[in-house]
């Protein structure tokens, strides 16, 4: 808007996508931070805050046009003519301060923070423009323990927020050993992968047949809207499908294993472990890797007293963050929610994260 | 910078003027700030969060022009080509969120709010683009009691923050006095009142002659830097300067009157009240009309038991802020504060803040 076609007296309004936050809310937010915090301080989390803004290359991807500067973040210009940029999440500012700072870093580097973050999107129904995350991450820490550690701390944490024991569970996986599956049914092309990574994400939601479709030519949901497939050949579709049956057993049986006493779980999840009927065959090397890593987790979730009814690993789980290489986890609510009528509300997982090794080259 | 010559991979570092803020940091901040939070709820203020970015228009006078979008505040244009920015203070948000609530606002109604603001200024020593504010205002409360529950808050504060009596003092001034003063002594351009007030403003660290310099032709500092005056003409000059002398006495006045018993200090304090000396001749009608405000909340401080040794009415306050129109106050720390080489350091006010009437019109 220009000086010469400026209101004399601007309607008071906000944005779309922005949002005033009243007492009530704030009370709780801040309750809940409190709880979080301090869970993760027994953890040896330190806090950390960076500023809002960053120059814009630091926050990596998101690199604007010189003629689209605000696609997907806000974008400015400082009195330097550089670009600047509200940062979109909170791992790519601790990804610019470990680079800075690597030298004078304690090792392993944990730190949470919380604060808002900024998309320049279209707003809508929970799509909103600013809204506020917590991250806790560990840095320079190659062993497993760590992965396993944050698994353990997301439970300690849901229950020290008020959830019972049997109304939230961990579920684990690792990002290698779908790469294997994918590399073992010989899926070539990265696009073909991302659709079937995608597909196999789903199998919660879709089931077995809705999966099975968008491995191949796609799948038309109940409003008519067609999703298109990762056209896969049939060996392809049915190596997946394979994984993926055994993989539900799998789930079934762990689900029932929660019920045992601690010790009986212990052995019960070593069934698990390699799926049951599937040999090193099934894998390529990274595939087999994976699953050592889950083996390695697995015993320290038993060795410290966290048993299937709070952890479980599940061969579906796959998390949408294109940058995890390794562990990822997510946390799902086991009891139904319902909203303020009573109907049932589909929550997703309330805390997720994954192991992202390469964030900071140096 | 364009995609073309962009860096491959760019260093990592921080725009100039911001700052990641370290978790000792961190943890002092927000212990101090729950303190603060607590005693001001304790007086019936809300917590009330507004996002960090609002239409530029809402901003007021920081409307960027279309060349230079970014002169003051950081700027930028969304999907619709409407000018945002981030809030340069917490001031603008809080007039934008009663204009658009008026209706279903209690009254009055007290809010307190704290988190981050921007400037796009040249940063330097002390000067930051990205700071914490803390606010609290009551809004639509036309007595002077609010004013004076704002003071007695402040002492509060202070001490509930580990600083004893005695310490720290609460200065309260009102802006119709100093404008009456004004009018009194005929000045009548914008700019010699401004640049007036602003040598009133400094009476504190130039004294008597420092200011007389600043209202005449200009004052050399130690640095043989010249500041020039406000070119007032000798019995302009004079006229403040009586004022200023007989207040400079006055604050002499209550500082020994503070050490007495509260009752005796209630007496002596009427003492002030119109300045020893001075009668209604010297005022203009504003003058007067701020003498019985501060008269009010004069009583209201000691009916409130809030004594010399924390609450004082200064004739020499005036506060930078320009919108404030009534009763205005400061609190000052009486103990000297060194840095850690034991070098005194001069803080300023560490609270301060006033009445203005008008900031939402409608």
């Amino acid at each position: 808007m220009t000086k010469k076609d400026a209101p004399v007296s601007p309607e008071a309004r906000l944005p779309k996508g922005l949002f005033d936050i009243s007492a009530g809310e704030i009370r709780a937010t801040e309750e809940m931070l409190g709880t979080i915090r301090r869970v993760f301080e027994s953890y040896g989390f330190e806090p950390l805050d960076t500023p809002a803004i960053e120059y814009t290359d630091a926050l990596g991807k998101f690199l604007p046009d010189q003629d689209r500067p605000n696609e997907g973040v806000f974008s400015f210009k400082d009195d330097d003519e550089q670009w600047l940029s509200l940062r979109y999440d909170l791992t790519a500012p601790l990804a610019r301060y470990v680079a800075e700072n690597f030298q004078s870093l304690p090792k392993p580097f944990r730190r949470y923070q919380s604060g808002p973050v900024w998309r320049n999107e279209k707003p809508g129904p929970g799509r909103y423009r600013q809204f506020t995350q917590f991250d806790a991450d560990t840095v320079g820490a190659s062993s497993v323990a760590a992965d396993a550690e944050l698994c353990m701390l997301a439970a300690d944490t849901l229950e020290a927020l008020g959830l019972k024991r049997g109304q939230y569970v961990i579920k684990v996986n690792n990002r290698k050993v779908l790469e294997g599956l994918l590399d073992q049914a010989e899926i070539e092309t990265g696009h073909q992968r991302l659709v079937a990574m995608r597909a196999i994400d789903k199998l919660d939601r879709l089931g077995l047949e809705g999966v099975r479709a968008l491995l191949g030519e796609g799948r038309k949901d109940e409003s008519g809207d067609f999703t298109k497939g990762a056209d896969l050949g049939a060996t392809q579709v049915s190596r997946i499908m394979d994984y993926l049956t055994k993989a539900q057993q799998s789930v079934v049986k762990m689900e029932a294993a929660a019920k045992l006493p601690l010790s009986e779980q212990a052995i019960a999840s070593q069934e698990y472990h390699l799926i049951e009927g599937a040999d090193s065959t099934f894998y390529s090397g990274q595939g087999m890797e994976g699953e050592q890593e889950l083996e390695r987790m697995r015993g320290f979730f038993f060795s410290s007293g966290y048993g299937l009814d709070r952890i479980r690993i599940d061969p579906s789980v796959v998390r949408g963050l294109e940058y995890y290489t390794g562990p990822v986890f997510e946390a799902d609510l086991t009891a139904p929610i319902t909203d303020e009528k009573g109907q049932p509300i589909r929550l997703g997982s309330v805390v997720s994260g994954g192991r992202y090794d390469g964030l900071v080259e140096r």
